[in-house]
């Protein structure tokens, strides 16, 4: 089969691939029906990541159809149409029953990471019972993708990690496709103004389309005073990192009001600075987390319900045989206006 | 001043009654601008209420403009255009400070029921920095005298206490205005579906148009039956019950499903049945509350961001003088096709 | 294999049977070592559980060596100690992803129910990995037993559900195993006080050892006017109801404070009285639940550090071929004085 | 009447001073009984709290007798014995409304920092009503001294933002006056485990005594080590920092397991490291907290219920008179073994 394969920092290929099989009797092997590419899949090929070996097919979102499923499956048969979650959880160790199956014993974010994952012709999932779900009926398959990781991802991360309540202010730093997730979501919990800062104009006019009551444009390095601005300088209740740099985690901290939160969901590369000599007095919440994904059949039943449209993330599509294509504009995301790309296996 | 008095069972008047005059440092005395009339003020006349004395001014919402302020008060001035809330709150007994002035050692539920309310030109406010609220600006005033205690209560009582979250499948009985009220709050939440029941036909059209995704006219007796359909036999995860009668607590009781919630909102004149031989394992959680409006700043921040349109609720306006047909129309809610009613101090 | 087999209403007989072996992949036959009676096995005696059928082996709670693990099973192999949770657990179903088994699609309360139970040599646990844990090195046998039902039970139900905080009042109604267990979980907690009231003299002897700050003899009729006495007529924080009865729920009701809590645990035979007329208003939560045993992890911690001690539970011991005379003394409990017995599989 | 005055850096005197008088309706002012000195009292002393004037009467705890009492004051009446809080709160701004008096907009901690504070002979307390507590009927003077900061300092900042849960494991890093309130209250919550954490073997043989389940003796630098060792490589659920330096800071970030908290207590003078690069994706949550001293009344029923004894905490006692002598001492804490002083006005 066709697959997207890792070939050390900087390196990718379009390759053939053996088949997979079922290893283990909880396994199924699902036929990949669409799949897309995720910031960390760049970050992968820019060698940042030493967990992901040379040889590995990358990518951990998709849809598809089961294709065999092992003995020990007992909620998905040959045929049935699943959603892949990016988070593999066995369901039996101490993380998953503490409801984190981010940190499963045995899978956790595995996927195109330490096993071969879904940009591919096929995907095998472990513990596919509990790591799959099943495609309502009626669900549009782009919009599905994107619950993969994506929304799971803002929805856990930024909106319920930063307790989002009716009438907050909400700042979100990052406007790209997790920062816009969250603004997606944030929404469930009718805050009464959402801020998104960014640096691109683009991004922040599709924010302002997605639901953002103000934007502000950090270019200028008046972020903060802009936020202290709008908000009689108390600043703001939630603040959720989506990008994962020290300059935008800072941004937080100053703009963070008593009381407040910062929800980070940025994957960081280095340490910050932590202003304890201001923050330690202002009651305030610093939250971390690799999404668990255990919020999929809620956000389903929004998708499914009309409340939550993540078809508004995709701007691209592509053959799964135009991978390295998708790539290339997935990577200039600023000058090609890409949010999310659907990949599909014909 | 011209006031509704209440002179006993089945009798009410408009009086010429003395203006009301501070008595405690806290106090505030405000000119009422706009009020309304609750459905308690309809049981209160029935004569229901042992607590409210023969000769007692009825009302416990509107806004107004301080007239004067006590020495202790030191929030408002005179001249101060405020929100007078349904619940007045020492701010110092224990179950103030637990967050439940509801119970207030000294304040509570007393406007219009232990001391003088606010169907009157003028009305004195005990404990005025912690029971009323600044109007903000550009505030819509008939909007605001529904913050006195109908979305309070629909909110507090109903979506708080039934735990409303994303996804969820909510069903609430009683279309009058407090069960409106947890219509429109509810949708704070992003519920996947609500189910609003009534024997109105009227009410129920009201309720489609504020967001219910499907309405039951119980009249044939079926709504458990269609509750049930509709959710594939598992029941609703949120009953909450607006009306305060045992048939329809008792709907609540059938259609909750397992690790559901029924939230009790109705103000109930007798016990009713509680089927713990079938519910002792259900893993439900039953709540009642008294509101207490202590997300009134909440909700004052939801109205003016936009979100929540309480003006939706009001049907009929009124001048204050004509309040004895603004009864009589209230007092026909099924045939007037009243919600509520505005009664202007002119 | 020896086993005690349900034979009708009334009728109870230690037969030999067939020994269980694995069915599904996902089983383990478990030899026990230690189990025990419940109250719940009483009401199955009388006829009052229509699911459990005729011929079927009794018992859900013990402790044993697994004898056979399926191939789907991948945390024990034979010869594990293990604990067997009263509760059985796919870990799959929507029931088990929300925390809560007890009502889980194909597990939940099976054993000594639906399926043959621990009262016999060898019992067959479906979904073995999540229904059994490992006992830990060093781990009293008899104390263990007591985690398969009863101490979760109380913990979860009554406790837990109570919301007990520090510096609360706590009431326990009934000083039965459940009751006693609720009170020996309570202490987590550190209320301030915990008053448990019961009918039986020795039993509320039993309740001081174990930590109650006051007892009441119920006798007499006069429970709630002593409670209220002793709460300064506020009410308690928290009434955990352990028997199951109209009488005991009512106290609850007439003993809650303002905001409290209602904490069922008895299993309900037939409808109460909910005087909604008096509590509308009084901000009270009342809460049901079938056990989850999702604390039995901690549970088993808190028993390892010495911190709870379940082998106070523990009254009387019997061989498992004296299984009968164990019925007619567990069945005698005021007489006998008995709270728990443990059966020896010898 | 004598009191001590901050001098300015490194300068304090006892001096004779006028006697505060009411200045405004909702004051009152004490006659303080018995107060202490705290770690700030001391940051003050080194010039490091620029809010601190010169002239200004230090401290911030104690116990005494309303001398008099202002017109708008309810709850107290001359002579009523009454416990200081730490902060002050007028009980009507948005932050106290939030339960976050610790930000109340006029008061908060002003005592001995921005207004004259308790280590005198008299002291006026701002919004009295709300800001003292009655001393209950036969309770222990020295004890009650200790609820007015650090026993909800280490209560609310440390035990309850930790989030601390029966069987957990916990850890305190800095054994002084603050995190030893820390473990007393931890044990509120039945942790498996307590491990502190200190330089100081005197203060670790005192925590011990307090139930420390275990100690560390920090000077090696093997503290991580150790604590990872005792945790099988999983770290603690809850990591409590009591110290205040970036090191201490540190080691919580190094032991604090998945999914765990870091709650942090400490003044800190200087920024930190925050090691996002390792916690991005671990799941946790760090907060920091002024005391809001909102867990004063449910701590004093755990004193008077005898589940806490806070007078375990003082080590000496001083006349008010020697309190610069009591300051040398409490300078001194490592070589004179003081935990906290009592200084009593005779």
């Amino acid at each position: 089969m066709k697959a997207l394969v890792y070939r050390g920092p900087g390196k990718k290929q379009l390759e053939e691939m053996p088949k997979p099989t079922l290893r283990d009797p909880t396994d199924a092997v699902v036929r990949v029906i669409k799949t897309t590419i995720c910031g960390t899949d760049l970050h992968i090929l820019k060698g940042d990541l030493p967990s992901v070996a040379v040889g590995r097919i990358l990518g951990h979102e998709g849809i598809g159809v089961v294709e065999a499923a092992g003995s020990g499956v007992t909620r998905f048969n040959q045929g049935d149409r699943v959603l892949i979650s990016c988070i593999t959880a066995c369901a039996k160790c101490e993380y998953c029953r503490r409801g984190m199956p981010s940190h499963c014993e045995q899978g956790g974010w595995i996927l195109g990471n330490t096993i071969d994952g879904t940009q591919a012709e096929f995907v095998r999932i472990p513990f596919a019972d509990t790591s799959l779900y099943p495609l309502p009926e009626g669900a549009d398959e782009d919009a599905m993708v994107m619950l993969s990781d994506i929304l799971p991802t803002g929805y856990e991360c930024g909106v319920l990690n930063g307790g989002v309540k009716p009438g907050d202010t909400v700042a979100i730093i990052g406007a790209g496709p997790v920062g816009l997730s969250a603004l997606l979501t944030t929404q469930f919990f009718t805050p009464a103004r959402i801020i998104v800062i960014d640096l691109d104009a683009n991004r922040l006019e599709v924010a302002k389309q997605f639901g953002a009551t103000a934007t502000i444009n950090s270019t200028d390095g008046q972020a903060v005073e802009k936020v202290m601005a709008m908000t009689d300088g108390k600043g703001v209740d939630v603040a959720i990192e989506a990008v994962g740099i020290a300059a935008t985690f800072g941004i937080c901290q100053e703009i963070v009001g008593a009381g407040g939160h910062i929800a980070n969901i940025g994957v960081h590369g280095a340490s910050v600075t932590l202003h304890l000599e201001k923050l330690w007095s202002q009651n305030i919440t610093i939250t971390t987390r690799l999404v668990d994904a255990v919020t999929t059949p809620l956000l389903l039943k929004t998708v499914m319900a009309g409340k939550l449209q993540p078809k508004q993330l995709i701007t691209h599509h592509f053959a799964l045989s135009d991978i390295l294509k998708a790539y290339d504009t997935f990577g200039n995301a600023g000058r090609e206006r890409v949010l999310k790309v659907i990949l599909k296996n014909e």
